[in-house]
């Protein structure tokens, strides 16, 4: 906690946020080793040493935790304009890609429920539909500022680098779980390399 | 059947081979709608009106169904450095790209299982890890010869590009199968073009 927040809330409300949060940790764990549909509510009530009962109490249903969940995962990860105003575009990815090897569970989560989430009737496909579709028009925009001061390679086409970013990295990561012997952040600072020019000397 | 080939053989074996092959047809399509977590041995059966002994007649275990499917996706999708003699790797690649489109059941099942994979106790993780690893070694080695022949963009590091390569040939198919707009083959046209530079014009 730092200096500048308030004390955290005693009482209900407090106990009641802090269950929360841990329900949303240990599901997860289980959707990450087992997946959304191969884990059970069960599964993340007795990680916890919670009655299902207990659990459904705080998230109604199996589809709400997992949209809990997904969310706690993209306050964690997610790179979004708003964090990377006067900051570099590509910098921030590329430490973002290097943080994400500390957090190897949101990663194996991540992993999971995007495969799942071309299933039929997958839950959670709507959250990845307009995901991917924001972060894409998010990275073309980032692509289109830098194109307005002459740093993006001639004949790169904003939307279609965007999408390739997100999927590099979606696909590296896959490859890094199943080999940590891959460079993730150095594979995405490849492919940025190739296409952002770079930044001219400032003028002193 | 084209005319070099034999007659297809009749009797038990071409019957026997026939209803392995509408098995393997079947699973591929439970397999990529529900995964093979969420899919089930009497699903498959059911589908082609087999008892489950009798399919497990063909494949005694689920576990060997799903690696027949993998073996059948790789017949149809895998791109090798033999089918690569004497023809552009990046035309390859872009070729198969575009080909991959019109089979979206098994791009869907591929997403699906390189997902799951990751999971704890995945039968054909084994299976992931060995084929990334293959992969890997054969694209760095096609780019090692380009590189060789001067076609290798100065800094691309072969074995990165290798493993980029996938990675955003297996990130971008996920995209697709969320949203067809999303235009699989030129995003992957768009990464090669950068990193492999133009054939000399030939001398006549």
């Amino acid at each position: 906690m730092t200096s500048d927040q308030r004390p955290a809330k005693r009482g209900p409300y407090a106990k009641s946020a802090e269950r929360r949060r841990s329900i949303i940790e240990a599901a997860t764990e289980v959707f990450g080793s087992r997946g959304y549909k191969g884990g059970s509510l069960q599964d993340v009530a007795d990680r916890i040493g919670l009655s299902q009962t207990g659990l459904l109490h705080y998230f109604p249903s199996k589809r709400d935790l997992l949209v809990a969940v997904l969310r706690h995962r993209d306050e964690i990860t997610d790179t979004g304009p708003a964090e990377s105003s006067g900051r570099d575009f590509a910098a921030i990815l590329v430490d973002q890609a290097a943080f994400n090897e500390s957090v190897p569970g949101l990663i194996e989560l991540y992993t999971v429920l995007c495969g799942e989430s071309v299933t039929d009737d997958y839950p959670a496909r709507d959250y990845f539909v307009k995901r991917f579709d924001r972060v894409r028009r998010e990275y073309a925009e980032e692509l289109r500022t830098l194109a307005a001061a002459g740093r993006l390679r001639p004949g790169v086409d904003p939307a279609r680098a965007a999408a390739s970013i997100i999927a590099l990295w979606d696909g590296i990561q896959l490859q890094w779980l199943l080999d940590n012997s891959i460079d993730m952040a150095a594979c995405l600072r490849d492919y940025l390399d190739g296409i952002i020019l770079p930044a001219p000397a400032k003028e002193s």
